[in-house]
């Protein structure tokens, strides 16, 4: 890819959505994780990825506006309609493009998934491309056993495996579990649909620890765990934290 | 199920395999978690749940074996057979209830699920015995969409929604993934197929945050943080630690 002359490469832009009316923990999307905002992370792994033309954050938020430019991010004042708690991610985004249409494929990050490293981005736009796709989904490989309930008579049964024969992890691929940390959508398929995923889809796989959700206090303290250990430091934007 | 005469009650018998030569972490059976040995978090949980008529820790290597004891719980001295990183639980369940048959219902636990409770195994066997299950699983309720990857094209697909619809948290109501905590085996199925589950199963839900694996070192510690809000600390066996 790097050596395609630039006329042939995709214009890549990059929006976080990152309201100010979280539900659940205040002002989640700059809540420090590590000693930085929590948009921070996703913000500087994008800009290091090299991939985007533009990383945006679009906010309704004074206070998340100005982490996002200190974080190197461009901000885009989303309105009050699409900031609700009931309004969803697409329509947030279909504000955005409205307003900056110049692009060949959008990329929406979860700022509730920090653990993403610039790579994640690089090798799935190679994947997006080599596919051909029209959008593209992050999940995680994961061995886990699936299970349904009868909701009449309450009888239990294995989705996925058999329970009888028991599958060793070795001798078992696993699932493929969405993990919400970034989405490629190229211009043709959202401006036919306003929706992130359809068409030819893609699917890049990331490490495992990027299952964890930022949902709780509990999960907030688990994800900086995580952080510490796999997370991205370098580079663009603010000092790394000590 | 407590107003029940002594003759009704069922002889449940609970064993947690503790094999000395685990994978990864050395001696992780016995590895200190919030200070006390991983193995006296789901041996005091399963004595001060009061269902069980004994509670057997099964295992080839001495430490474990006085750690067992330090918590309350009888020592089955397993063989070296049953112990190699290739043998199934089942043979080693096999060869416990072999030595000990005086059962109804056998209760494998599994020590690398520290957040069990006693109400965890009250309300499970409730459960149970309900649903005149000859099995039990326990599961976790979460909201994760399911991805397919085609193996020849590489094209993905989702499995459990529809991308172009996709779902609030509120309007679904997620997938059941087995967690591994334990399992209940009526005599009758376990002595026609020696294997945990079977014949009609019932299922049981636990809390979410039940559903983290300890594989890894930065697993352990995500466990313990868990242990420290979600553990149980009280009851028999060892003082409760600092």
């Amino acid at each position: 890819m790097s050596s395609a002359p630039p006329e042939g490469k995709p214009r890549v832009i990059a929006v976080v959505p990152a309201r100010g009316g979280s539900v659940g923990i205040p002002l989640k999307n700059i809540k420090p994780l590590l000693g930085r905002p929590l948009i921070d992370w996703a913000v500087r792994s994008a800009l290091d990825s090299g991939i985007f033309a533009e990383v945006w954050v679009s906010t309704d938020h004074d206070a998340i506006a100005a982490e996002a430019e200190r974080s190197g991010a461009k901000v885009f004042r989303r309105s009050a309609e699409t900031s609700t708690s009931v309004a969803s991610t697409e329509s947030a985004m279909v504000e955005f493009t409205t307003a900056h249409p110049d692009f060949d494929i959008l990329c929406l990050i979860q700022a509730t998934s920090p653990l993403v490293v610039p790579e994640d981005f690089t090798k799935a736009l190679a994947e997006f491309r080599a596919q051909g796709a029209d959008s593209l989904v992050t999940a995680v490989r994961a061995h886990r056993f699936l299970w349904r309930k009868d909701p009449t008579t309450g009888e239990a049964s294995a989705v996925n495996y058999d329970p009888l024969r028991r599958p060793r992890r070795q001798d078992w691929s696993g699932e493929l579990i969405e993990n919400g940390a970034f989405y490629f959508t190229a211009k043709g398929l959202w401006e036919s649909t306003h929706c992130r995923l359809g068409g030819r889809m893609a699917l890049f796989e990331m490490e495992e620890h990027t299952l964890a959700e930022l949902d709780s206090q509990v999960d907030w303290e688990i994800v900086a765990g995580l952080c510490t250990k796999y997370g991205h430091f370098g580079g663009a934007g603010r000092p790394a934290a000590a």
